[in-house]
């Protein structure tokens, strides 16, 4: 078992150097796991690293970690990348076959963090690799997370979740054998309007959606709080991870975002994960595990603990929740139509067309349409994946005037 | 490892019964024990059931449970014994001896129930005896824990931690390695003067203290949960079953009793076992190790962990917890010393001879005489740990009069 493979490896005195690549490294995951290996630079070296177009960042980067490897993947960005990087011996590739390159060049370790739909294919050519690949892309599991923990067992790829939700889930999960496993329960911070009426919801504006209480994120993550559709993403991620059904999990309102996730074991023993909600360390886990890295953001206080609140959530106010166990049930396409009819109704949100409460209407609307067309049959690869989400985004740009007026 | 080898016994159709004993079959966790051994009585073959002098209920248990032998600690109750088992073909003894034969006989796993000093020699014959010991005394681990624990260790004994918060903190450690473990942390309820006033608690008579919030206990332990002895006790206990030094385990007040131990990892996440204030559970888990069994108790509710409250202990009115991290600090006979001393206070507390303010008073002043008169040593055996704990009751009494003048 891994476990113990590692425990024997720990007693050795100055283990071998883990090799690593890290795609997307100028996020904000990236930037982090950059800062962890950069803290210990003798115990890891760095295959390959990439960027979407951020070339500037990404030499830099890739000089400080003295990677082999580093791709970006607009294709232009090439001679900027090789002048950026003259002279360093760094080889340098540009374009989406670059981004797969780094991703299959052999790693014991991959963080998987190119966000949104470009990060499927390199994702999967890490999960095809093999070793253990860290996921910090959503889509990879929510549009296609059959698919994707199909190869990963079939290849014997490890899979750690790195979303705090997920990992905590993890964590918890160890205390116990995973037949033993009755529920899984995601927490909710609730988003801006856990206290509001549904008709001041009705009437959110975007700058009122994208106050988060307790994380900072990009805006279309913030949004999804408030509709709590980031909380259903999670959920179908959840069953994909950890192959449990939509029944057997639950999500609770957690305002204070300092317990993660929590399992309930058959036995009635619930073990939960704390932290402070840092992402360095869920990060940290996964670059660690089945080990522990010391201290990658400053510990929980007692204070931060001092009053822990647990709610169920209100699935009339939030009809996201309903419709993410909806789809995890109706299974096949549904769960890449209501990712795809997602964005397409948050950025119309965030452009001032659609009211905050279309947004859910328009992921119905279209799961719906989907399904009345006959769109219901499982991707099975990344290409169909992406094809299925490009006529779902379609469909519910179709349905805007519809719902937008209803 | 265990678990690898349980996993695949797991996979065998009907794996061979277990063979159980419990020392103390007739108190609340012994029945408790008994419950869940009937509920699948083909897993399980009894070797040995004990009790103090409960002839009735021991043979009626022994019966019920098809044990091969069953032994009374008091010996003028044999021919009571023989008389009720007669014609079972269920062996009969009687007193000490028979007990510690009781605990020595082949079983994989044994229940240690036997409630105080009692317990002592029974549960280190079992410990002895090698695999799997359930400890609910503590005793065993307060006065003599770190030969407890030698003893285990050389025998390769595995033991399992029955009170919750042990218990909680065994569950939560399996979810990394022991090495990355940072600091445990014990919740207690507070007791029901958690919000008294100190002149308020010094005035506390036995029915205020007998009320305890959450947990139905005896009267001891009652008391000693109302001046925090208890968690004392308990800070002494964790110390040798996780050999973790006093400065890294604390005690948090935390009056709902929902999550029961919490261990911090060095990568700042927390992972808290929590679950219904019912002792099936832990009892269950250390049955069923490392699997788990089916709905012991009736599950944890969201409700009730609809607030989770944590607060640092108030050491000024409640000088117990400060007493318990000072004698694992000294080690040697100070832990033993301060059981005896605390068990002769509580007595004299209910008898109303004594304040309740005076009940660590007294145990200090017991601690503070015996390292002047340089009873220092750590008992080398059971014999030592008894004779130490007799000598320090016979200094707590004499000490009476000047403690409840103070």
């Amino acid at each position: 078992m891994t476990t113990t493979a590692s425990l024997k490896q720990r007693k050795a005195k100055a283990p071998a150097p883990r090799s690593v690549s890290i795609l997307g490294a100028t996020g904000s995951i990236g930037t982090s796991t950059i800062d962890l290996l950069l803290r210990q630079p003798d115990r890891y070296k760095v295959e390959a690293i990439t960027a979407q177009r951020n070339v500037e960042a990404l030499a830099k980067a890739a000089i400080a970690l003295n990677a082999k490897f580093a791709a970006v993947a607009e294709p232009d960005k090439l001679s900027a990348l090789k002048d950026a990087l003259a002279g360093t011996g760094i080889s340098a590739g540009a374009g989406e076959s670059a981004v797969i390159e780094a991703a299959a060049r052999p790693a014991d370790w991959i963080m998987a963090s190119i966000s949104g739909a470009a990060g499927l294919a390199p994702t999967m050519a890490a999960v095809e690799r093999g070793a253990s690949v860290a996921i910090a892309n959503k889509e990879c599991l929510v549009c296609a997370g059959g698919l994707f923990m199909r190869r990963a067992a079939a290849r014997n790829t490890t899979i750690l979740p790195v979303d705090s939700e997920h990992n905590a889930l993890f964590q918890a999960m160890a205390a116990g054998l995973r037949g033993d496993v009755r529920r899984l329960i995601l927490t909710a911070s609730g988003g801006p309007f856990r206290t509001w009426t549904a008709d001041a919801i009705n009437a959110a504006s975007p700058e009122q959606a994208l106050k988060h209480p307790n994380w900072s994120m990009g805006a279309k993550v913030t949004i999804d709080s408030a509709t709590l559709m980031n909380k259903g993403l999670e959920l179908i991620e959840a069953h994909h991870l950890f192959q449990m059904p939509a029944a057997s999990i639950d999500a609770y309102v957690h305002p204070q975002s300092i317990v993660h996730g929590i399992v309930e074991f058959r036995d009635g023993s619930f073990i939960a994960q704390l932290g402070a909600p840092d992402m360095r360390i869920p990060i940290s886990h996964c670059l660690g595990w089945p080990d522990r890295i010391d201290e990658p953001a400053r510990r929980l206080t007692l204070e931060e603990m001092s009053s822990l609140t647990f709610e169920a959530p209100d699935l009339v106010r939030f009809p996201a929740l309903r419709l993410a166990r909806e789809v995890i049930e109706a299974g096949g396409a549904a769960p890449t139509i209501l990712n795809a009819a997602n964005e397409v109704a948050v950025a119309e949100f965030l452009d001032r067309r659609l009211g905050f409460a279309a947004i859910p209407a328009l992921v119905e609307a279209t799961l719906n349409e989907a399904a009345r067309t006959g769109m219901v049959n499982e991707p099975a690869s990344v290409e169909e994946a992406l094809a299925i989400d490009k006529t779902a985004r379609s469909m519910a740009s179709a349905l805007l005037p519809v719902v937008s007026k209803g």
